[in-house]
């Protein structure tokens, strides 16, 4: 019988290896910059707080001169708020979040869509909808393309009321695919009992692909991913499945996790390499 | 505009209200029994490690001669196992919990259906489905009913490969509605973007309603449950959206709270009387 997602592909190319500087927590941009390019990783995603400690004209200028590809900048969304005056507010501040991936020829920019700021999440959603409309056109110009990051429900109260691949596709779909689509990240959807089907549907629609895994005991939510193959998820199944919806852009690693973030930079490039070729 | 789920109803009768034991942990079933009686709480959710502590004859004396209902025994389900032995070792433990809930009169054996030993979640959510259909004729004899919890995809590796309201109702779909139905528990649903609509293709299958909050900032995922009206979800919306699928029995209250769990049952009784009526 075949696996539900169909068989199973071989390791994924170094050429699409993305280190998502999260990994790196301890790290300046200047330092995970240096290790990917001396570790041979081609592509970076580059977070915002990072981004503002160094100063968006250097950060251009040491991306560039280690000759790393931006696979994302993280994060823009965030657009549900309590009054009009602070969405407003949210917008402006996607757009300079829209500006600093132009900068740094980013493919994505990807949206943590944000939770409500009471008990409505309709009420939310709506907003998420909305923020995404006022901010299309914006990033359309500027040729930076919208990742909806659908995020685990356990998030769903903090981080975003966008909560599955469903959701983040049916959002999607009410834009251009030029501009809006669909990061898949296998911590937030490897339970969903429509993973696959799902992945099959967003096909057009996928703008990204992150990696970790699922520890178990799971302790404390945010901080319970873990080094690909150290725990539940079926990675190189669900790679597979991300391939056969057409999507075959880089694949970044991004992993919140206190040990991993304590390991010197030069033991964990390795592992995160040698990881993702023989569990993605 | 009629918000989600339509418009929501008063507060519900207090002969719907029952008292899940794990929101007083740290007393026995004797105790718990007696804080029920005293308080007016008609029915009581028992345990069955509580139910072994107490015996099975002492506990439906107890429950008998207070005059209470148990609205369920928790808990059936933890289908999957690596091996055909431990596999039906499970069946086996279900079937005295069967027992336990037919002697009990409960209404219901919730099933927590368990995780994966494994990688692989479909390989556990068909055992699921084996575990139930085999389980079925003996519940059915007895008439017990089995009550398929789906529970928070923040458990999907470690309790239940069961986590939307949809997986839980196809599943129960495949058995006899006088059987299997659908427990729905608002701490693990509420997140869903098919929530109300789900609801609505739950109708007949509802055979449980268990309350509580999800508290922000979330810590541990398993302990995050907070007194109704203390969090996020929108219970009597959410309740109004039950009712009208048909769902008009016991109305559990279950937290799973250091906080809660360490009140006196004398001040925490009457709150959860109060915020039943306030907030569900």
């Amino acid at each position: 019988m075949t696996p539900p997602g169909g068989l199973t592909p071989g390791p994924p190319a170094i050429a699409r290896l993305s280190f998502n500087q999260i990994t790196a927590e301890r790290a300046s941009l200047a330092e995970a910059v240096d290790a990917c390019a001396r570790h041979g990783v081609p592509y970076i995603a580059v977070w915002r707080n990072k981004l503002a400690e160094t100063g968006l004209d250097r950060a251009v200028r040491l991306v560039r001169d280690a000759g790393l590809r931006v696979s994302s900048v993280c994060r823009g969304g965030m657009f549900p708020a309590a009054s009009p005056a602070e969405r407003e507010a949210r917008i402006e501040d996607n757009r300079r979040a829209v500006d600093e991936a132009a900068a740094l020829g980013a493919e994505v920019l990807v949206l943590v869509c944000g939770a409500a700021p009471d008990r409505d999440i309709a009420a939310a959603r709506r907003m998420v909808a909305d923020g995404i409309a006022q901010l299309a056109p914006y990033a359309a110009e500027r040729r930076v393309r919208l990742g909806i990051e659908p995020m685990h429900p356990a998030f769903a109260a903090e981080r975003s009321c966008i909560t599955t691949l469903a959701e983040g596709r049916c959002l999607a779909q009410r834009f251009d695919p030029a501009t809006v689509g669909v990061v898949a990240d296998v911590y937030h959807i490897w339970w969903d009992p429509d993973l696959y089907e799902e992945l099959a549907r967003a096909a057009g629609r996928l703008i990204g692909f992150h990696v970790s895994d699922w520890l178990v005991p799971a302790q404390e939510v945010l901080m319970n991913r873990g080094m690909m193959g150290d725990g539940v998820i079926e990675l190189r199944r669900i790679r597979g499945a991300i391939e056969r919806a057409g999507y075959v852009g880089p694949i970044e690693v991004e992993i919140f996790n206190e040990v991993v973030w304590n390991t010197p930079l030069d033991t964990l490039m390795p592992r995160v390499k040698e990881r993702y070729l023989s569990c993605v």
